[in-house]
């Protein structure tokens, strides 16, 4: 039997602001990526995402971010692989906190936004992730880009590891992600989208930008959850995911344990 | 045989400001309140402090304050329980990151600056700390100024607590700290200071602002190491207690585990 | 003829939050309260803020508050007279800058909300705010509570002082506002709030709470524009004003000009 | 008759944390860069900083950097010219307000850290500064490297501009520094040192890392005040430059102004 997870963003708003529409999507979703107060939200945001993902039954994983609330995590910084390192267990052990205070355990971690973007770039930084999460609890799942240097760093380093795609992407031959300023980079068709996903999560292959075949490993599909039509997007994936047989379940069942 | 903790604030640094003397300190105390990231600190302070601390065998405990980096932590603000609670939990679970990546166990909870002087007048603030620190670790040590609400919350709430005492402070005869701004609030004379210690750790009892003797409860003595002056009246009390045949002891010899 | 000024806070948007219908409410008002980075806004969307405000043809006030972003400066924060005075001097100076990059002069400072409502109590801090204004610029008018103790310090230096109102709130007999948690303190009937706005206006007089009926004074009714219900109350108000004689103006125009 | 400004980063202190001996190298130089509170320094700190360079009759420049307190400004951020024109308008700004209100005049800007080395590279993003300085006060002068990208963006845009050198720095033969870790990077000796800084001002020539003599302006020399050696340095400097008929001067009477 097929199954794969689907994993979205949360808890980012911040204070006076809001943001997204955490209580539409937890439904329908089996990982949250909880900010950690870098980027986004504060203890308040926190204490009550992770009330909302326990309530809903959902696993609950980290999103770090970096120390920049004014860029939103978006904007490239020149950290060292210890500075990534630090701020990664910061963050892990802060959310941490309120699973811990809720009964809940943490399943996953995902860093945000530009963190992301350059741990899937570069190795050492990604190195610097895997440490913090390798010393803070051996057995997180690492939920990393497909084909990218953080997925190779957590799988050198022999954590849990697991693997992302997105419906909305174009992929180069060699399984990373098209630039976003590249011509072809969305997939702007819905259903194209949505039959990607199925394959990718069924045959394990997908269509390069270039034509070419490429294979791909698809253990989560990461939606959005910031508007009516993202919304409505993530129910069309559920409806064909579950027409396909593809079964939708959390991380954690899918990665086997380690210890 | 009598015993008494030492206790100091560390890890006061932040990014390229140095604060402190942590490397002098740390040989002098027993119990470090290492600053969590909101009044002071950082994630890469917070791994060095905890690794320093770890090395030289002392305990580690959180020093958690007030999200005002600007004021260190040391001006009031009106927050809730519920807020005070929640940044609780978070700087708990920040440090504890960094405990779990060393592989040493945090000891205990001491909050900084006006969240400190807050809590120990302020019930409500008082035990929206403690349900912190009982969801996050019921074996978490409360290290709380003697006589002072948050003391009595902690207590009320089965918490495992530890009373503090200042050498150089004067006590109302309730057993509250007099007002730094009132007249005699502070003891000048380091031999009185010394010598108000030793009877407050051996006889539990020390004398009034008004003259009147009254019992108090002394697990820990607060010293500071911020400059060559406090360092060397740290010296003079630790070798004041070894003549008053006093041992020094990290806090979690002191209070029992209740579980 | 009867004049007043309608004002309202804008800009209060952060990043990647956006807080507010700043376009909606902005033709409706004559002067516009724009945040300064503490409690809310960063440079992009003051550079935007101010923009839309000059193309609009109304007038530009800073709003500084409080650095507590995580509360929106809504939080009592125990700074002094003299910390005051600096925050104020640096958000004066910060939203200056856009001003005069973009050519137009700042009309009026009004704090927001903890350092509002604290300045309007307290006169030693009202005086530290007011001094910054007043070593900053002498033309700059003070927005303050009618009855207040910012107006009160503002008048005594002499400073240009314009005295604020709210519809929806009650009055002592003192001509302070009721207390939010006292019974009575919101009017919550649109007619009869509008009524007491047009009555502040030309005859100077309100009802207080007591039901005695005591001297006030109006410049400027503060209105809000985070809501449909609340753009649908401006309207109402500007609809009954406009009806009554009383016409729309912007502060400088009320205010004369001392030098 | 050869003159020359000496400038020097001030006002750097945060808070509770203290950096810098500003009242030491204050009677030492003629341009003091105050930072303006994003990596570093608080409106206390400003206001304090404007005071003692005001007493002394030193002229102030403003000093902004990247929001990012925790880097100190030291990390490259990928922010747009836009970001960049808007955060150097707010800490203009900022800055300004404490001027005015001590009734000094801005002299000139100078970004710090990250923001000055990308400015110094990237012609976009230094165009944004300059766009921010020529909209704030077209009077400002732009204190950049000599052979930057920042020098050539305010040259463009018709703003007053200064050069600043560095006594231990190596240069390229294309006038720009050579990369702090390649070999030859920094000039050791400090006789050498000043030889080169006299050379520079009077001949405006220097000797290039590969041997070859080159051509370079020095309006202003960058001197360090963090340590009793950088403090004896910049007193050899002054020695040196006076021995050779070198007058100090600040800025603004080495760049003719414009209007």
């Amino acid at each position: 039997m097929y199954r794969v997870d689907l994993n979205s963003d949360l808890g980012e708003s911040f204070g006076r602001y809001t943001l997204g529409m955490d209580d539409r999507v937890i439904p329908l979703i089996t990982s949250a990526n909880v900010a950690c107060g870098y980027h986004a939200s504060d203890p308040m945001v926190m204490a009550k995402t992770v009330a909302m993902a326990k309530e809903a039954g959902i696993r609950v994983g980290a999103h770090p971010g970096f120390p920049d609330l004014m860029g939103f995590g978006r904007r490239n910084m020149a950290v060292t692989p210890e500075e990534a390192k630090a701020y990664v267990l910061y963050q892990l052990g802060a959310l941490d906190g309120f699973c811990r205070s809720q009964g809940i355990r943490l399943q996953h971690v995902k860093p945000h936004g530009a963190l992301y973007n350059m741990a899937a770039k570069d190795y050492e930084l990604a190195k610097g992730i895997c440490q913090a999460v390798a010393e803070f609890d051996k057995d997180l799942i690492v939920l990393a880009l497909s084909g990218g240097q953080l997925a190779r760093a957590a799988q050198d380093m022999g954590l849990r590891t697991a693997l992302e795609v997105f419906a909305d992407r174009a992929y180069e031959e060699d399984g990373t992600l098209v630039g976003r300023g590249k011509p072809g980079a969305m997939v702007t068709d819905e259903e194209e989208a949505i039959a990607r996903v199925v394959r990718m999560v069924k045959e394990q292959r997908v269509e390069a930008v270039t034509g070419k075949d490429i294979p791909i490993h698809a253990d989560s599909v990461c939606v959005h959850g910031d508007g009516e039509k993202a919304l409505a997007f993530v129910q069309r994936i559920r409806q064909a995911l579950s027409q396909e047989g593809i079964a939708l379940c959390p991380l954690e069942e899918l990665c086997p344990r380690l210890s």
